[in-house]
């Protein structure tokens, strides 16, 4: 048809690329589900890797991406449906009874790893000759702080395993409010004299941004359930009930989607936004619609957070082999190495840090046993948050590459120790979750069944 | 959050601005539903405009769109959902008992309508002092010549005018593939010597696009109903229905998707692949799915064209406005004018020269006198595809602004006259067509519901 703008555009070929790549990480995530080592987003990982392998082989080493990963293009199309989507179908009473530890691990839990993570690098980087500010080391902390949300969905069960499921998905989503607040604290506030004022202050932004986060998706929510249920008793005919559908299923589209646009005009933590905007949605603005609608949302929500998340993966992975940032390294590979290794060190200590004391508060709050966290549960809550994502990346990116200073050679190393930590801990990290879940709790299903008794007709 | 790329980027706020006027359309289109003149398409114009004006005010006359126009933007990703949900819920019988009729209409009727305006446009407009090229003359009639198969939608039921529904529409989808070929023969071929073997060579080409398009839309079709077959009797458990559901509607969407770009690749017509596809999903694939898929992707797909088309008016709405084009128009606004309502006539005698004779020439080969065309129906679809659309404005940018020349006087004319003849044919043949059908046939409803007697069961 030869109609784009640009009849040798190189983009037409791209997209095709990249469409096929996604059906072949569905069909072949597909048939390796029984396989238990693997996941989705390893999978999608390894195609891309791959991918990127034969893009460079083709180029003649100059380029392994189809897109360029850019940090826009993640927070503005990929992760709105993916959180919107968590909060559409979590378990509502399981994540509000954990509420406050779940608060508890997101918010002082991410706080500790910041601190540790940051102070850990200035004692083992500083030394080390590479040319970082003060505020760089403490964006390497808020950046490693973020822990990666969308794996855990895949590693862990919400049916399985809903009480881990739920502390450490809703851990993850505080999380990145946190950390997402730590970074813009670390950018725009005077850090080199640290006292009283500035902490308190820091404090108080954080519980601005939660609360009206939070108010502004609930309020969202409300609007959407407000609308259908307006315009569906106020002039609704059998015959018209076909088109008002499709109205439904975009109104509420639609509405998560400027729930999250709106909070991020407003300087808010749109993740935090729009997954309240989804518990509302699921709770209320869900029972309002009809019958076909109840089943489209729920399905294709899903499936367009499943689409995303791959292609998160898949991007991740190209990425990691693009030529360009690796070229500083390539002249000090030790100290790449080392770097990389002193970073996922201090991300398992940092976590540890706060995990284990943390739990223990926890567990003098609760009287029944069933809710305490016991040890092997602990170990798998460590782990099971390990894995680092897109959201540091794109933070790393913002960090280190937003003047243009990527042929500084301080940030080079940065970007590339970035990819190489969450290259590591989503592979590595990722592939032994599901067996040591399995391994500390074999009867898991049945005594967490227990516990997570919630009807599943309330549940969409 | 603060965590996109450039803090105070406009982006934001445009994207906010857009998807609140996109929810705008959806209720007041639903609330003015009852009204015998409005459709969304006009009630979306209306928006984008005022919303333009509104813009222009503000930005103190410098702009009036939120987003720019793009063909890009248009072909990758707003049109492909509507031409495939088309083919995904026509009422197949109806379509293929027409296909000769359709045929007759989509290919001979454009090839008249584009040989009236280009001429008509060569006599009419070259006393007028414009500086145009035999090529831009010949252009006109293929930008002109395109319907718009999406109002078409709009004003045209389904269910109350089966008949017509399918003639109108099925000519639409040939159509943009017609236009589309001529268009590209107008821009390749040496049409200052116009001989035997040119025309042959064209009417080649056209066949052979229409034939590989059709097959490759055929092929992604079956190719997704025998994946999804596959994969669900291959290994399928009970456990694992939720996860494969969200793949069946992925592998349905992608598939679909990359028939479309494929399609573009190879420089086929992508809407009749695309179209073709969504017909043997909607016969095949959809039949192979799980119930819930079966509801979510019906309703999913005819959710997705109804946002791509409610965008796509907003954003010609919005584009009418934009000053730079009207420049040079304003120091010759007579000469505009003028040239606005020569193409306007041509637009009405081109389809009126090919709908009158070709329907006595369909008239003659059918016996039953159900199947007919009568005077009245033929004034009907005369008038139901005047409507110029995307597809007129996309090429009239493609090919008179693709060098730059948009400061070339005759280039700014006839691409303002472009928007004239979109916005008023839309606004005035669109709002007239509603009534214009309740008036000539009263009766449809009874009569063409005796005619087209396919089972519901039977399509999605």
């Amino acid at each position: 048809m030869n109609i784009l703008s640009d009849p040798d555009n190189s983009s037409v070929v791209d997209i095709n690329l990249f469409v096929t790549l996604l059906c072949a990480c569905i069909v072949i995530g597909h048939l390796l589900e029984e396989n238990r080592w693997m996941n989705e987003s390893i999978t999608a990982l390894f195609i891309g890797v791959c991918t990127g392998f034969v893009i460079l082989l083709i180029s003649g080493g100059k380029n392994s991406r189809l897109l360029i990963f850019s940090e826009d293009l993640f927070f503005i199309y990929l992760l709105p449906p993916i959180i919107f989507n968590a909060g559409f179908q979590v378990k509502k009473k399981q994540f509000f009874r954990n509420f406050s530890t779940i608060m508890l691990f997101g918010a002082v839990g991410t706080l500790i790893s910041f601190v540790v993570i940051s102070l850990g690098a200035i004692a083992l980087l500083r030394p080390m000759d590479i040319d970082l500010a003060i505020g760089d080391y403490l964006a390497l902390g808020a950046i490693f702080a973020a822990t990666d949300s969308v794996c855990t969905l895949q590693v862990l069960n919400q049916d399985e395993t809903p009480l881990l499921y739920s502390l450490v998905f809703g851990e993850g989503v505080v999380n990145d409010a946190t950390s997402v607040v730590l970074f813009n604290a670390v950018q725009n506030f005077d850090l080199t004299h640290i006292n009283t004022t500035v902490a308190l202050e820091l404090v108080g932004n954080f519980f601005y941004l939660f609360i009206t986060s939070t108010i502004l998706g609930v309020v969202a929510g409300l609007l959407s359930a407000y609308i259908i249920k307006k315009l569906y008793f106020g002039r609704i005919q059998s015959s018209q009930i076909r088109a008002f559908q499709d109205r439904e299923v975009a109104i509420m589209m639609l509405l998560a989607y400027l729930s999250y646009m709106l909070s991020e005009l407003f300087n808010l933590s749109a993740i935090l936004t729009v997954f309240f905007c989804g518990i509302v949605m699921s709770h209320y603005t869900w029972h309002n619609v009809t019958e076909n609608s109840r089943i489209t949302t729920k399905h294709t929500f899903a499936t367009l957070s499943f689409v995303a998340e791959i292609f998160i993966f898949l991007f991740v992975g190209m990425d990691a082999l693009d030529i360009e940032k690796w070229r500083f390294v390539s002249s000090s590979p030790k100290m790449s190495i080392s770097v990389s290794g002193i970073l996922l060190g201090l991300v398992l200590v940092g976590r540890a840090a706060f995990i284990f004391p943390l739990s223990f508060l926890s567990n003098l709050t609760k009287k029944s046993p069933h809710e305490k966290i016991d040890f092997k549960k602990q170990v798998t809550i460590w782990w099971a948050g390990l894995m680092r994502g897109a959201v540091s990346m794109a933070l790393a990116y913002k960090q280190f590459t937003s003047l243009g200073h990527t042929n500084v050679r301080g940030n080079a190393i940065m970007i590339t120790s970035t990819i190489t930590v969450v290259l590591f801990s989503t592979v590595v990290f990722g592939l032994i979750t599901k067996p040591l879940v399995r391994f500390l709790m074999p009867s898991s299903k049945q005594l967490t069944r227990m516990i997570s008794s919630e009807p599943a007709t309330r549940n969409p």
